[in-house]
């Protein structure tokens, strides 16, 4: 393929570039991409998140594809939105950008953003695009909107509710090991065949992850508002802490109700790693994590892809959890730190 | 002053540190730091901008103190929110930080917007913290109010309509110039005392640059809604062809209108550099640019602070500046191109 310099294009060709088949998805959506500001019109409570990934912390581009990165620095944000029991509705892109990217590159990640905000209904609104010293810097804010009522916050947490998490845990953090250990093996061959089979949904929701807009609906549906809800983006053990000390209560959740994928435990023995560890603390799942009253728990368990893994008790017990031999074992974050790294 | 690694502090601890004084002066702010979001509840219509600033692009720390580097990261983007005739409200900030930054350097940098935002009564909401391989990045999104029938775009402005500009154009780059004068002629002696005496102005309007809050409530003042309006971040005459292009219009400015303080005159001269060209082509002003139907021509005369210094003519005629001998310059968007260097 072709390669332009981003010079050629400047900053007005380049944004014009990227920006002129962006659809408008949302009513409240009144102005985008064009002027000093964007303009919504949002009916209820606006929630804001905003995430900044830098190469070399974040992401490492030797195996992530530049449309997967985009989509996944998109739907990150948006799984903060739903984290609050909202619904993401437009975002702003910033990019800094070294010279060794090209106009095609930066389209290959656009055509990653604007992918996951067809697939969400998200619009693109606005951001800023500049020149980096090195590497590539990426910083979206989303807004979305809730009613006031429906916001999940992490601190209404309450003595004897349910913790409940979506999906599976561990995946992630197992597909970023098998990649990290493939780009070892590669050696920097440019022909090296990395070996993936069967193994799948952990590169997946690595590279790709989704956030999970059908359990807040699935809530919606059962007239469920969450006492407290997070996303798991630094692991179980770190988020459920959060919730815990926000909400001044304690927690026990049972080791053998936590969630995980066949091929995250199999990999987990390649590695001869802790599976449970793996799954309290490997980073990036990206499900949801919440709390709802006791009387909720028959509604609860009839959604698809949700698991009930303990409960809230009095802040005096502290947070632990239930190995499957009957001890407890103290809770502890342990999630990803990267300003101690 | 002793200084601690931000290793030490961990991204929760920092956060935390850096937001716990944190006052919140509007009551549409419902939920400021501390949850997976933000949360808002805007009356009006919301305005969203966003900026990001790279060490070493953007800035320079040789001259540039942190604080104030933080205090021009927050106006500048408050800047765009009255570019709309709207007032911001939020603002969330992320920073990804190299190595050789200390606590107490990022404690500077949020000192300079936690000022910003006293003085404009903003709120800061939220953000992100984060490692940088190299220097340091501020990615700030601002968020406003205005009425929708307020609202300025850059798309409205009607043949006859008068060109109007606030303050004075230049003084930013002037100052831009002498710092760097400054810091050659310094040759990294640390003990090297620069002179900027007389100059204190030039130097104000490059490091301290304001947003001009009082001229967005003059125009409300006097009932007066700009047809267009944008802010002078990249010179007046790349700015001007933005409304005319978008408003799909001509335009005519007199040279001997256009606002100059007696010290940037006076630097230009010293540099032997063309006052105009400074004037129109000279980054970072933060004026307000905007035009207002015929028959505002005397309530806009009477606000302290606002010059008239064209009109807009039929896109046929396109763009020129009338020069003191009476003839005609084509204006040429030549305003600083951040991906063309």
């Amino acid at each position: 393929m072709s390669q332009t310099e981003i010079s050629q294009l400047g900053e007005f060709g380049l944004i014009d570039r990227l920006t002129n088949d962006i659809t408008i998805h949302n009513k409240s959506t009144l102005k985008g991409v064009g002027d000093d500001c964007a303009v919504i019109k949002a009916g209820n409570s606006s929630l804001i998140t905003t995430d900044m990934l830098v190469e070399g912390v974040h992401f490492d581009l030797t195996y992530v594809p530049l449309k997967h990165l985009g989509y996944k620095s998109a739907v990150v944000n948006f799984s903060d939105i739903y984290a609050m029991n909202g619904c993401p509705k437009q975002i702003t892109v910033s990019l800094a950008i070294s010279k060794r990217f090209t106009v095609e590159h930066i389209e290959e990640l656009y055509a990653g953003i604007k992918l996951a905000c067809d697939i969400y209904g998200v619009d693109l609104i606005g951001g800023d695009t500049t020149t980096s010293r090195s590497g590539l810097i990426i910083s979206i804010t989303c807004i979305g909107e809730a009613d006031e009522s429906q916001i999940a916050y992490r601190n209404g947490a309450k003595n004897t509710d349910l913790i409940c998490v979506s999906g599976d845990l561990g995946a992630a953090y197992m597909g970023l090991q098998l990649l990290e250990r493939e780009k070892i093996a590669s050696g920097n061959d440019r022909n090296f065949t990395p070996d993936f089979q069967g193994k799948e949904y952990l590169i997946e929701r690595q590279l790709k992850p989704e956030a999970r807009k059908n359990i807040v609906e699935s809530l919606r549906k059962e007239n469920i508002v969450p006492t407290s809800m997070i996303d798991i983006s630094d692991g179980l053990s770190s988020e459920l802490m959060h919730i815990c000390k926000q909400s001044k209560v304690g927690c026990r959740i049972y080791e053998d109700r936590i969630p995980i994928d066949y091929q995250t435990a199999v990999m987990a023995e390649e590695f001869n790693m802790n599976l449970v560890t793996a799954a309290l603390n490997g980073g990036e799942d990206y499900e949801l994590l919440f709390t709802v009253p006791l009387h909720s728990h028959d509604a609860v368990e009839k959604i698809e892809g949700v698991k009930i893994i303990g409960y809230i008790t009095d802040e005096s017990l502290g947070c632990a959890m239930i190995t499957r031999d009957g001890g407890e074992m103290v809770l502890k974050a342990q999630g990803w730190n990267p300003l101690a790294e």
